[in-house]
């Protein structure tokens, strides 16, 4: 493992537990500087607004919000899925986006997969190996798809800020002039996970087709 | 289960789901209801600046970053904790102050209790009763501090804003004038989950006070 880097106010303090006999002390090293920097995810914008219209949401704030949606939707994957572990990988798979930054899910980046592999190497490389080898887990088996838990959680992660942006007339599409054929178009994937939350969210963007919400 | 209350145009497509004659079409009702509370969670400020010191965190943002210090800094537990409870425990255990605002941590109020109840009643009442009692269980736990799981949980909550507010200059004891004591003896209580991370938070401290950042 290499040395964790910490700032100096905690580079002092775990010095000290080291030379105090403390075996454990360099993964709490590398533990907690993974932690320091994950604070980082609270200033990643994305383009979603929250509910009451105030302000974009950020990365830390979705993944909470996707991993607890895990928690209470998981029955209706079309699948057998585990709950704990799509919570899990709700509450991990944006953590890239600290390097990597945003990508808008309907403006396709080609160096998007290259970008967020560099930022999984150094993020989770922070970690002892076991604990890296968690993370990255996670983080590739959502990327990848190819697990009904993936698929789950790629259904969440798209049902959620459908939502959201419903709930605030659709000022995301507005502002960026997505239309409704869009709209179907990426989100059609959460079928993939649940037909069920396709069908409520296909009856959903209808309803916001008729009402002017979503330009056809 | 009561019907769930949701806004108009989530009434609509639900309302058609289940003329369409899918059986879950309530429990989903209530769950989205629950899902889109949540989202109020992210406009609860607590005392805690961002370690860029740009901002207070929210309880949405904390919760989060909680929850995965839970995945990594289990192993420091004194007792044996199973790390993926740890980690929903810490993601769901802000949840009441939604409704019974944060209360920070040296500022006691004598009604903390009866609100939060109020508020957990309200909340994860939204749910299916199932979902509604680990909700409720796992919040529970937290709250009475009788497992070994329930003491690192508080202890992560203590250390996280700790190193938090270590990081920028110990701004939030500055601004609520809290001295060291103060800040010893409210979270002398790590020691409970893990005399490790105590232990740290000591050295920590003691550094800040031997700085100036913390007022002896």
């Amino acid at each position: 493992m290499e040395p964790a880097e910490n700032p100096p106010w905690l580079e002092g303090p775990l010095t000290s537990l080291a030379e105090a006999g403390d075996p454990l002390a360099g993964r709490l090293a590398s533990q907690l500087s993974f932690l320091l920097e994950l604070d980082r995810a609270k200033q990643v914008l994305r383009r979603t607004y929250l509910t009451d219209n105030s302000r974009r949401e950020n990365d830390a704030e979705h993944m909470w919000h996707a991993s607890l949606a895990a928690l209470v939707l998981a029955e209706h994957a079309s699948e057998e899925v585990e709950p704990t572990r799509l919570a899990l990988m709700l509450a991990v798979h944006d953590i890239v986006e600290i390097d990597a930054g945003d990508t808008f899910v309907y403006d396709a980046r080609a160096d998007k997969q290259a970008r967020e592999k560099e930022a999984a190497d150094r993020i989770f490389g922070l970690l002892p190996e076991d604990q890296r080898e968690l993370f990255c887990s996670l983080w590739t088996e959502f990327e990848e798809r190819r697990s009904p838990t993936a698929r789950m959680a790629a259904a969440i992660d798209r049902l959620l800020p459908l939502l959201m942006n419903r709930a605030v007339e659709g000022r995301t599409w507005r502002e960026h002039g997505i239309s409704a054929e869009q709209v179907f178009s990426v989100n059609a994937s959460i079928a993939d996970g649940s037909p069920r939350l396709w069908h409520l969210a296909r009856l959903l963007l209808d309803e916001a087709v008729a009402d002017g919400v979503l330009a056809p």
